[in-house]
């Protein structure tokens, strides 16, 4: 930590920051310009109280140095993670097979924005299976902005979801939204997903991080990618290791389209982290013309996957309909995005023989 | 509703686009310009389904005319809401004061950022109510963005906050995070203050929409006046008419400032709104030396009020000691903020006889 | 200067970049912390080159410490800036006033957005003379986002702004828009505007820095109050010290809204530098509704002042009529912000007799 | 267009409204709903002034349907433009080739960030263009945000420019700031670029409109896709039709990577205009670790080519070292561009025997 003194500070105010920084068991280095005093406490970070410095008297700003987050940090683990989502035993007694997210390893979510039915359900996930998706996603308590909007089937639809994926040999990805939902989701969902507007919910963080489910982990409309890191570390800190990232696309000036995909954040995440990060082009783009190469650009950029939202009948969709891919369109793009992933020497596993539509 | 179809749409598309509009029970009026065709479903907004409509093929976009809102608009409610904070028996059975917010009510809310012991909170709330301030906030759960951070004392604090309100005779206004506390908060609070990351926190917003204490809903840091409006929609939906709006700050490219202050928000929020705003220029600023200057611009601006920090030693507090004004500070800049409100026709009340420090 | 090292930079890269801070001539501080080492290089900021610094090897980041702008700065000029607009003869003969901005003293610039014809000018500039304005403001070239709208009447319409404010006893001030019109309206204008697209047009900025006429520069639409002040430095370091610098509404992610006028900047210019600032209230609202709100909280904040456009009929007007005010308006604006500013102890000069409209 | 008119427009408003369109040629429609009455005027767009309609009493917006620009829309070119960079003999009598950048031609245009003289200049050169580059760049007059900092060595520079990619048969591209400087540079340059800050430089931009050299477009660091076209027609408008776009990031809150490469714009673009798009992953990073993630994510995204910077020695570079490739790194990039060209069937040049480093 640096702490930066006004150029009027006195002697005595200069003083008390090096005995403040003695006090909370670290060793000040004082450095005397000719228009500054520049006073390092960068041995113990950890103990030293950033927040406190920057209120003594003489202080004009506190520069950390070493990054706030530590089980997330490519410090704490050199090697990329690889998080496995699915495997053991499903509620419903099936065999639910292991995908794995990271490194080498790429994976695909896809599935309806929301679960609308069950023989929706089960047409979209046939349809995503053939097309090469490893994991099916599909909403059950849905973030609506609009209190009248709908807001998803809940439980029953979860069950569903277990149903259609241990059908299909498809492990599942489910949002919850209250800390209330985590011990009943538990027993159904193979990885829980937290949405972009919960990103910063800490209980619910903390509540999935006791859990021993995978963890996808939206980015927030307008958080940065220390924040991101942060929330990342409520979950670790509870113990769950099996934190996927996923840009989905960041607030901006731009009043034309809905968010703008933030793959400038991939490099500098794997630069800072070893966790696992996919990218969501569907709710970035909010337009299905836009998904295409929005994942093919988060892939190329060093992305461990994408999540995307596919419907045989976009108009027919209770919830963001024009963004979801024509099953066909799903299929062709997962062709380009293994060769990308090549480019990249990164590998999407194979789903094995197709299922019938 | 406005649905612009694309310049090469054929007449099926445009259509089948009536056909729909119609069978969701509303009027389209067919505009055919030499370049675009535009329909209007104007009538019946809300029976209209804009996502729906966006799927069809043939369409460029849908501009929506009304307001997604409500009974947050200015049509719903013309006249400016009058909030009362406070009011009836405490649970340790004193009398509660009521604070009108709204109008031309103007009230400051002041206090400690987190309750750190009941001594500490005594001598705060003393010297706040003595420099002018109307209600009490001090948190007792606190959204850290390291999960290594003091996180709150939780339900005890809240006991002295309640304790210490009643003994100065001030309504508290106390954060709750999650829904798990709100039943437990509800017999203590006041007015339960949302914060800007759970802004979108839906369940959140719907549990304490179900009490009948006042809600003060911070603006998330990236979101529109639509999307804040929307969230108190929520609250409001669930019969709480209470919701009092708080602006502190958003985040934009500017990297030397914590936040931007939006003042721009309040004239906005009074013509589409008749809910009462106030600023929080503490978090906003992150700064004690800005603090003053930015809550005089959100009164100018037309706010009902602001809410402030203060500490009497700022450099012990636990969090976000540096923007705590002191004591004396606070006392003058209240004296500034009576003067601003009389410019705009707006009246705080007088606390009555100061209390001994 | 602080030179941050990755955790696994070797020996030889950090004695690399202690050698090239002592080959720029200034003295490296070494701190060893346990997970990082730290060099500090103060004493002589501007000695040293931080992108140099950056691309060695082993280097994390650096972090100035100084502020990259001198002239701009407090350190160089303690006291508040207090500029002349206006002052000597005027290219017709006349005695042009001599208005102050900057410490106590706060202005009001009002006029057309731009000057349509003689007659209209004059009648508005009238209006505004009469309601309390000091200076007059008309754009001459206008700076239009797309090249099929009106792009201003040139020289002609400067002349008639010279007459105009010769005839009211007004310093005028004006747009210019390219380094090739500086010597053409400097024998004519009182004070140049540099317009918030023209912000970092480094050979505009030079170019009027070079001339000994006050220089309005606006705040570009996503300029950091450090860049800002770098471009304010431009002009400083060409030997013109009156420069003024215009908060004008900066760009967000809010879409309903034109900009959002960033009152929080003013109290960080301020501590920052010695410069006066005025607020743009109608061009960051777009919409005469929210000008007045935005202009009083601009003075609230600190500001010196502000430039608001006025005209008659707004409708008849050939650019930014929907944020134009009435003249009955504005007059009541002026009163009121009259009050403001003597609640922050600032002080609007007295026009004088008030001419017939 | 549409006039969206106030919930309490009076019928004489609304009757005004009507009778403006009426005056400026074009026809109204009118569709009265339950709670609004909105006003078409589709047809002839032009025609109608949005501002003069957005201040009349009564109306709350004007929505536009079309596009403001024309020479840059898909509507008025459906096929995607193929811009030529260089062709005919250069100003010192060498043969130019031609480069094509549009539909599935890609190109790579690299060298130095600064021309700092004539030897180092040379020495990239060869590198780049054993690397695969088609283009070569190089800045002779640098847009600093401080003044103090190295400008650029000017039109000496630009001949050595000249004579170097004469010496290796690459057309060149070079920043233009200054209208003064258009003509003189005109003789030399083959592809004139405007940076990121001169963007709604209006002035200049008519300026080179006036040339027949290509023109290589920045985004402005906050304009939308929009603005951004618009200032193209500028250009197109002054009847210059190579104009290249250039993505080159954006500011957002995230403060800690320099800007965001907005991968997100090329769908959009390509959706909207058919000129050509290529990215600039140097300036977006600032940091060369990153810059091969954006280039291929931007190239994944549908771009049409890179625009990247290479120094032998980045640490002796006068600007922009940091962002700098090494000629290796540069090499096996444009390898990996190559692959990801192919996938989304565009292709690169082939440069030819390769020179001598």
């Amino acid at each position: 930590m640096i702490i930066v003194m006004l150029s009027n500070a006195s002697k005595a105010a200069i003083d008390r920051v090096q005995a403040e920084i003695v006090r909370m068991g670290s060793t000040p280095h004082l450095s005397q310009g000719k228009f500054r005093t520049v006073i390092g406490a960068v041995g113990e970070e950890g103990k030293v109280d950033e927040s406190h410095l920057a209120s003594l008297e003489g202080v004009e700003k506190v520069v950390p140095i070493m990054k706030p987050y530590k089980l997330a940090s490519r410090e704490f683990h050199e090697d990329d993670s690889v998080v496995e989502v699915g495997g053991g035993k499903s509620a419903f007694g099936a065999e639910v097979p292991r995908v794995k997210v990271g490194g080498v390893h790429a994976a695909c979510i896809a599935g309806p924005c929301a679960v609308e039915n069950q023989e929706m359900l089960q047409r979209i996930a046939r349809h995503v299976r053939a097309g090469g998706a490893h994991i099916l996603r599909g909403g059950v308590f849905k973030p609506r902005t609009s209190p009248y909007s709908f807001q998803g089937l809940g439980m029953e639809a979860l069950k569903w979801m277990r149903q259609t994926g241990d059908d299909l040999g498809m492990p599942i990805c489910v949002e919850v939204m209250d800390t209330r939902q985590v011990a009943d989701m538990e027993s159904y969902v193979d990885c829980f997903q937290i949405g972009a507007r919960n990103m910063q919910n800490f209980d619910l963080l903390r509540e999935v991080g006791k859990t021993r489910k995978a963890v996808l982990l939206k980015r927030g409309l307008s958080a940065s990618v220390k924040e991101w890191l942060m929330s990342a570390e409520y979950v670790l800190s509870q113990g769950n290791r099996g934190v996927i990232l996923c840009e989905r696309g960041i607030k901006t000036f731009e009043d034309s389209i809905r968010y703008s995909l933030d793959v400038t954040s991939i490099p500098v995440l794997k630069q800072w982290s070893h966790l696992p990060i996919i990218v969501d082009p569907s709710h970035a783009a909010g337009k299905r013309d836009y998904v295409g190469a929005l994942a093919l650009a988060g892939m190329a950029a060093g992305a461990h996957g994408v999540i995307v939202e596919v419907h045989y009948c976009p108009s027919e969709a209770q919830c963001d309909g024009p963004q979801a891919l024509l099953p066909e369109t799903f299929k062709e793009l997962m062709g380009q995005l293994r060769q990308i992933a090549a480019v990249l020497k990164k590998e999407f596993a194979d789903v094995g023989e197709t299922v019938a539509n």
